[in-house]
């Protein structure tokens, strides 16, 4: 049978975590990036569709770059972190599927071929992607600051031209500045946001 | 500094935890549904809209109605399983700004209330907060059945009348059977689903 994690471990995916809005200046290695995805990849996504795509921006310009098409009190916090990660989703999924999901190929891409549900399941997939990154990112001991606030359409033409893949939200990786945190506001009650049935 | 959680712990919210197709007669207790809550609440969300809305179907005939909402293959899952959350989200979810970002309630209420703003933030934030509940079970010990085949427009009827909830995902929550696990698929490597900038 298997138990429930430490309170230390809950505590820092999910209890104490935060979200910084100033980083320190303590590089991310490469590797530690690429351990963050091997872990987020195996969260569970509808049909094995893994739908969402990374542009992890870690040099000079493509900071500057996704900075200047960001809402400005999220420039500085992307010019400042190592790494910050655009959450995007492919529209054209399905084209993965014969490595995916092997077994059921083309039950399932005449399933997501149909109007509207492509579009849905990226989006619903890919952010659940995004959740289990932030998630992996807490539990191999970083910080993340995940931001809404940037141009959208900008951001697909400049990163993501020629595909369809469409951006979905930003985060940044690092050593969060413990000065830099806001007081944390409440949350809902379980009442609040649910009922049983 | 912060470390790394152990590789048990990373096991089992990532890499060995599965998806099961059926579930052990075990129940789950009302109180680990709270802990579950409890853990996941904390997620970040957009503004802290934390958006997301949940009904706990645990009776009889809860998962009845659920069940006769849901595609053919997800039926005995559901009616099988010791509780399955149906995750929505509100649209009216920045009525409860005032208690969730209670510093800047008008100025945050006045962005949500553009054209579109709230449909696009409630779902990205409400899928989020879905993953979150995901690891948070997981990490409690727990196994989780995502599925997106049911009607959505009918739960929503069923499950949130007189409300401005829509239905996003549903999710069985329990103690897996082994014996109903599929052989695991492949996932993208690092490359085919990212890149530097």
């Amino acid at each position: 049978m298997t138990s429930a994690l430490n309170d230390q471990s809950l505590d820092q995916i999910f209890r104490s975590a935060r979200t910084p809005n100033g980083w320190e200046n303590r590089p991310v290695a490469d590797d530690t990036v690429r351990q963050i995805y091997d872990l987020m990849k195996w969260g569970p996504t509808s049909a094995n569709t893994s739908p969402a795509r990374f542009v992890w921006v870690r040099s000079a310009d493509g900071k500057a770059t996704l900075a200047g098409l960001a809402a400005e009190p999220n420039r500085p916090k992307i010019l400042k972190a190592p790494v910050t990660v655009i959450i995007g989703h492919d529209l054209d999924f399905a084209d993965e599927l014969p490595k995916l999901m092997p077994h059921n190929t083309e039950v399932m891409q005449k399933y997501f071929a149909a109007p509207g549900v492509a579009e849905v399941t990226a989006m619903r997939n890919g952010t659940l992607q995004g959740a289990y990154l932030i998630v992996a990112a807490r539990a191999l001991g970083l910080d993340c600051g995940p931001m809404s606030g940037f141009d959208n359409a900008g951001v697909d033409k400049v990163f993501f031209s020629g595909t369809q893949i469409q951006s979905n939200f930003i985060c940044s990786i690092g050593h969060g500045d413990p000065a830099s945190l806001f007081p944390r506001n409440p949350r809902l009650g379980f009442e609040e946001a649910g009922r049983w049935a």
